[in-house]
């Protein structure tokens, strides 16, 4: 199973190419000129990672490595030229948008529990790295978040990360408890768009 | 007086409590669903703790120890399952919200000087800690923040953690300078509410 | 050229002064409180500087330091009582403002190669502290960053970082680059003031 760590990275840098698109598609219904574009597709692609980073106090990954920085970059600004000749239909995201949430949670989970973190506090460091680019990408446009309603995404993320932690303790081995754990996020997500699954909302007794 | 920490102890999550619980209030104005009220509950009860630790380079609160976390992330689920069958009336939280104000502002500023921090940080590390949960969980649900107005509540904070750090230099010893600063930060936050004391606001002369 | 480091500091703490003047003008049109104007006045004041610090993971330079932080508290009380009485133009700010940028973006930069931060990476870095307090302004006064959109700013702040960056890489010496780094962006700032320069504005296809 060693050979599957370039595909990984490969997918994460994916994740975050996908992530800064839809910071720019996000973006582009305010009136934001493509230095602001590039600020929230970087927030979006980043935000994540880095809030894991620095609540953890570990090095935050795209300073370690450029690698994504560069990718989220040019994703943002190709997204922003592309935009202008092509239409882009928001579907056209749905599927990559999965997978790059179920590689953010699974990163994001493994990286806190290599740094001892309990598992509750690990599985929550999965959530933020797969959903907080997302909500901080919509606080900086002033809207409420998106992911704080609509179909399932964050708590597909949290089962994912659950399923993570859980797995291992069943004595099943690192790789195989990751691939599982990434096929449970991305299944449910796209099961829930399919079949419109909601969480309940908020209803106060007056 | 060594038997007044567990106490503190129990006082400070019963604060992280009430903060999530306020979350859950604030954002069942929005059309948020499950996942959003947790995220907003988390937010209000562990960001002002978060923020400070990050800036002074500390281990997270709670991420050293989980009894945070869990203890907001129940309160927020009790209070999304209660407002669905009792009517929550917002003065309940009035009395149980000062004393988390008190305690979040004592510790604060206490974590800080021992964390050699110059008296002005310290004090300012201390209404870090009691307000920004507040102001986390305004900026996520896209609102202004209600501390920024309104009766005292930030400024009642910075007195009492100003309380705390200029009574040991006067000789008082260091649990009764944090219990009279807790006093005066709930004293202040109740007759403001009683008596509808205001800050000046900003006029400016066009 | 050693005789400019005083200048330097006290051209940091003007742009600290700068930052939190325009955080209570703009945080004035909102029936903020004195509480809340000093929260958004320090904010935009120190908010660059936290962020590149918490992201490098050095110690945050206004707890090593208490100057700034007295400064932009200052600055942004006597702000708040000097509005009531004299018509404070916004045109009076954009030249300390373009200064403050300048200083805050070169410092910003040089702190990051200091720290061994990849090339890109320390650019960002520029820009992160020169342009991150007015978003965070904003973001508290619940508006969208005005930075995102009008004349050059954040763009300026970026193209003198890579100056400071690559001029060295050309033989130039340290004080020279970082001069001829803080002149471009101050000079590409007041020139987009003058002659309205934009950035291009996202237009999808649809």
């Amino acid at each position: 199973m060693q050979g599957i760590e370039p595909l990984i990275y490969g997918l994460g840098l994916a994740g975050a190419a996908v992530n800064a698109a839809s910071g720019v598609l996000e973006a582009g219904r305010k009136p934001f000129d493509l230095f602001g574009m590039v600020v929230v597709a970087l927030a979006a692609a980043l935000g994540g990672g880095s809030l894991r980073d620095m609540l953890l106090d570990r090095t935050v990954f795209w300073i370690a490595d450029q690698a994504y920085l560069i990718t989220a970059l040019v994703a943002g600004v190709a997204t922003f030229l592309l935009a202008r000749r092509v239409r882009l239909p928001a579907q056209l995201f749905l599927l990559p948008d999965a997978i790059g949430l179920s590689l953010f949670t699974v990163v994001g989970t493994s990286v806190a529990l290599a740094h001892d973190a309990p598992w509750l506090v690990a599985s929550l460091m999965g959530v933020v790295t797969g959903v907080f680019g997302g909500i901080l990408r919509d606080v900086l446009c002033n809207e409420a978040p998106v992911v704080f309603g609509g179909t399932l995404y964050g708590s597909a993320a949290w089962l994912g990360a659950l399923t993570l932690i859980a797995l291992p303790e069943l004595g099943v081995g690192h790789d195989v408890s990751a691939l599982s754990a990434g096929v449970v996020i991305c299944t449910i997500r796209l099961l829930s768009i399919r079949f419109k699954w909601h969480l309940p909302i908020y209803s106060a007794r007056r």
